[in-house]
């Protein structure tokens, strides 16, 4: 089924296809009250904006939302919030081959198989560019929590991984990988030049963390924090895993090695470690909140693969057109939104619940 | 909030707390004319019954259940079916010190931090006894997709992985630790009873392979089927981590080496590899369903850990209680039953939009 | 689809047939701490028990409920509520004529078209034996809303309507009806006991009332007040017809008969007529929130009736077994429990968006 | 809580307020490959258009939607399907003092208290320009039910009724008011008149009836087709009442004289009778789905009505702006998209659980 709704209380719908009129996003549910113009979203939307370094897609488009609804004299009115972002650089012609046979790695044989047809300009609605409508989604979202500070960074490239002692929270801005280890970064240079001269294209991890969540937030079992973001950040085009704190390593550890032990505090408990990354039995303990994503390689690479036809002839398909060469980096706006969406959904919820 | 439901279509909740009188799901949305009897549930839950070995709990428990609705002349009806089994073996003074103190990577400190107090027994609602209400949810999902054969396995425990080469399926049944690979499973034995001695515990990683999925069923984007698969296996106790396919290993590839490419087969296409595990832009795509979940060690340990009282005092804490040593290892019926679940659900969703 | 679940926030989900081994409710989202004991749900489920009196079914039930989780030393943890009523007196052998033919005006014909079977025994899961775990989870919905009074009663009975000059609500439980209107009671027995003695049944109409439901809950548009409501009070059996405030009869008015005029009072507003029904846009507006629901009457009944058989022969059908001569009567505690269930639902809903 | 989304598995939220730039509808859960353009949407608009005579408000709006997303080659894709209308022709200036005081019967008030302030012009998000959305989500619905029909009608103005006897459906649409009964239109136009001229506003009463709905569609209980319809319905602005079938006359009915009598027929069963309106037990039964609302008179009136500013202190407040005198008249073809909406969910809904 087509869902492209989410959350529970603070709802977000999105709509649009890559090389449609425009892309765009409901928000359903915001409180009411809070100040909100298109000046709070558009740096958000910069942020993950196409064309900005030779190392995203050089596709250009200004990404200039608008606010069709629910916002009055400056404020939110607790009424549903329309975003819309006009789509100004398409070049659909670019896309003739898609048409006709199945990209590897891409959605395009499963939608066929689904419905029976698809909308192949672009990657249809499986474009990245439906991100945007998440980040702009994310930015009302982030004004609902304004206690929380969230910052994701790319943590490897191509299986090349920053220096976690390097770690510098600066550097993330300051370079066009969100990388926070200087040195990284011009390693990465080279590596994503190298890919995208060659045709190809890499996988990259994002890592995200949230600061001032406080305990409570989550939910036991099935809508627990962990599985909230899982849902999330799975959702977002071209990740294939999350963990949650420690994650896979901690699968590896023994129990001590994994508790995070306690004291007392001046503010509630101190805790000693966070292999958990905030999160134990689904509700935030006032920790960080930590993930990491792992964003596959951009499925759409010059380099010829063997596929089929619609027909279910063999060929070999080379997708032109404007790709990331390592669609991870701009995952990192993205991968922030979403941690945005799921905690201010989160919020709510505590607060009906538990007063 | 509290959430204790799951699923779209196909949909189940679940009640009950490790020292309660009973625990159950209620199942909504079956098909109707679907042969269904205690005795198509009990085996999973067989499987799955602790107290089994000596590398799981000690816990005696039946674990019978019972169908109290939706029934009819030994088919479903089409009307919610109840699903029942009641404790027998709780031994509640137990956990006298787990009442006063917060055990570390468990949830008690963030229960009382969300409701203010917490069932204390056993862990309460956040014992892995819960998961005994979805594997009797999940025998009745097998039904729904028959076309669908699912089967999960231990792949590591405390990093000790098995060997892919020795990859036997009629191994998985024939130790007690769910191992495919036999000399592992001998390995795993003197691993869990040295954990099990020195009062430790051991995460494990769980890998669930479900085949006969046609493609088609999924959705792109907030349902994707690696999203709504990572949300039901996330919301198992002690997962932290979920991958779709290669995962993280594909954040490290390049475009070529993670497409998979196709050739003309006799039946639709034939995949040449499945580095997307099965699911292309959130979509079946007609090759096996592959899935690896993180499970944490057990959070219970006799090994003390310094935390805090109730109060805010500093304590040390050692666990009482019967636990398993590694509850990665039980979770083999509970990832395959979550995958079943999430199947069924989509199955009958992409009936729904796609007749 | 069978869809069993009613709420956003405050949901719960019922299960069971009116001649299975039980049947029950889980309220999930209850908020914690608050006090809770099989005491105070009892109450309310006797109130709706049958066999009270001769104008209800001669089923002789206990009613008696046990909650299995979600409670732990007398107060709501905040994890799901399970409520479970065994049902004791079924007498399935009363229901061999409706297995073979279906009786006009009940759920036969159609359950057969959708299901293409159904548990014929005492109407199965359209039983007014449902009801029960709405009663139940109603019960602990108004502890969730204590500042809420919710009363119901009966209206009129087969046409014949109370004098609302004569409305006096202690009455209301002095009498077998509901009725608030001794002299209406009078008649109705005689009314009643005609219906039964001929083998006829009686629709009705019941209004149900709640005060201190403050100015602010609800929703605009589509989960207005009104439209849950609606949902909540038609999702009863039997029921065909809802209005708030003067309903149908606003339709025959004129702008300014219909207007509210508000004057300034102690405390807000104050009005000066309650058309509305206490809901403006949607959203309470402090005033009592009043609705109006239809009962038609009871479908089964000793009168034979022409139908036709599983097999699509002409027969005629009279329903024997024990039923209620006029459901309506037993509707007041049902409708007063959804009141309390949409109301607890709307309560949490306002909290979350509006603080 | 805010909530502006309808459906289940065919799912359309709206966003808009009446004078801010523009107004649509999301509709998620299309089934692919349905033809669709502009053009199948535009009549359906046109008959709900405002200003097309002088019984409705004279605010001059095309009411040209643009499909935004989904459709790809004239054909729906099977991803949400974006819906937008401009606003064109506001005067905000007319609201000044709306801004300071409340229109009783209005939603002015219970906005305020709800959120803190509210968008007064032109009524926001409570206007019925909101409809629009609806009308046009509505015109895709009846594309996915083809072989249903829906017509709507005015039943009565102002308490005047149409002769039952003299309805002619050809009528319907030859004259301003939607009305069957060519006699009862004559007397309607001087009814509303005389209304408009006096400052004053009328209620109606809407029928609605769905030929062609296979028996099976609905559920039991909690989405019995009886409660999805008075949810879709009462969630209508001004619509305060609802009935199925008899609905409130039932009510006064006995056991035989309500039921609907079945004999063999050359396809299923023959019904001697619809006093349920085509649904028992909640599931449809091949009749003829009938209902019937009850709007009331439009609060927007010129004469004056005691009421209280925002401060609280006594005033008497006339609407002037331009508003219908009878708003049910419009209200015609949004029941049928309510109608028409409710049903393409339920279609879909079947299919998944009853294939």
């Amino acid at each position: 089924m087509s869902y492209n709704s989410f959350g529970r209380m603070f709802r977000f719908t999105t709509w649009g296809e890559s090389h449609g009129p425009a892309l765009g996003a409901v928000v359903d549910g915001c409180p009411p009250g809070i100040a909100l113009s298109e000046s709070d979203i558009q740096p958000w939307l910069d942020r993950r904006r196409p064309g900005t370094s030779r190392f995203t897609t050089q596709r250009r488009e200004p990404d200039a939302v608008r606010i069709l609804s629910g916002v009055f004299e400056g404020r939110t009115t607790g009424t549903p919030i329309s975003l819309m972002i006009e789509n100004v650089d398409q070049r659909s012609k670019d896309y003739g081959d898609v048409a006709k046979a199945y990209r590897p790695g891409h959605a395009d044989y499963a939608y066929d198989a689904k419905y029976g047809f698809r909308d192949y300009r672009g990657g249809g609605r499986s474009s990245a560019r439906e991100t945007a409508a998440r980040v702009a989604a994310g930015a009302v979202a982030r004004l609902v929590v304004p206690q929380v500070r969230i910052r994701a960074w790319v943590e490897s490239i191509g299986g090349d991984a920053i220096d976690p002692a390097a770690f510098d929270a600066e550097q993330i801005d300051a370079n066009p990988f969100f990388c926070p280890d200087a040195a990284a970064a011009l390693r990465w240079e080279a590596l994503v030049d190298a890919a995208r001269k060659a045709g190809s294209s890499l996988g990259a991890v994002v890592a995200c963390e949230a600061t001032g969540v406080p305990a409570g937030w989550g939910a036991p079992l099935y809508a627990k924090l962990d599985s909230e973001l899982a849902s999330g950040i799975m959702s977002i085009n071209a990740v294939k895993g999350i963990e949650i704190g420690d994650g896979f390593a901690a699968a590896a550890l023994s129990g001590e090695a994994n508790a995070d032990p306690m004291r007392p505090g001046a503010d509630g408990p101190e805790f000693l470690a966070n292999h958990a990354g905030g999160i134990a039995g689904g509700i935030a303990t006032g920790q960080p909140i930590r993930l990491r994503a792992a964003f596959k390689p951009t499925s759409s690479i010059l380099t010829p693969v063997p596929t089929i036809t619609r027909d279910g002839e063999a060929t070999d398909i080379a997708t032109k057109g404007r790709h990331d060469p390592c669609v991870g980096i701009r995952g990192v706006p993205v991968v922030e939104a979403m941690m945005a969406l799921v905690l201010a959904d989160q919020a709510l919820l505590h607060r009906a619940q538990c007063g």
